[in-house]
């Protein structure tokens, strides 16, 4: 099956990243955009069909070693 | 509105990030885990409530500015 971790800044979270993709944007011309976050996705193919078991290995996965969880939340959807 | 672009490595290029993060899984025994794609996203906090033309504006920023056409491709989703 596959699994898809996202991992984002938590609200409130300066993003010096987002905001210079923002900044960038404004002097080419575009307008009306607020903010930009920028995130990580990683997708998982694994070899178990077993969803809960899937959601409880990524769910440790992410939390020790994918996110940091002083400033960054995760989110993992099973398809 | 709120909108994500998500970028990805296309189908068969090589991805050496995500590979690292399945090596480094594997020794810390996570096993049954296939493989591992890493990509971006980034969510933009849009001034426009006009769905199409957030999508047309956020298309070309993607295709110019956010993706490598040659080596990745992206998905507009609206929230």
């Amino acid at each position: 099956m596959k699994a898809v971790v996202t991992v984002e800044l938590k609200e409130g979270v300066l993003d010096p990243q987002g905001q210079a993709i923002q900044q960038l944007l404004a002097q080419r011309g575009y307008s009306g955009i607020d903010e930009v976050r920028v995130g990580k996705r990683i997708e998982f193919s694994l070899a178990t069909l077993d969803g809960s078991r899937a959601e409880t290995m990524l769910s440790e996965i992410a939390d020790k070693l994918l996110a940091n969880p002083v400033i960054e939340r995760f989110h993992i959807d099973l398809k």
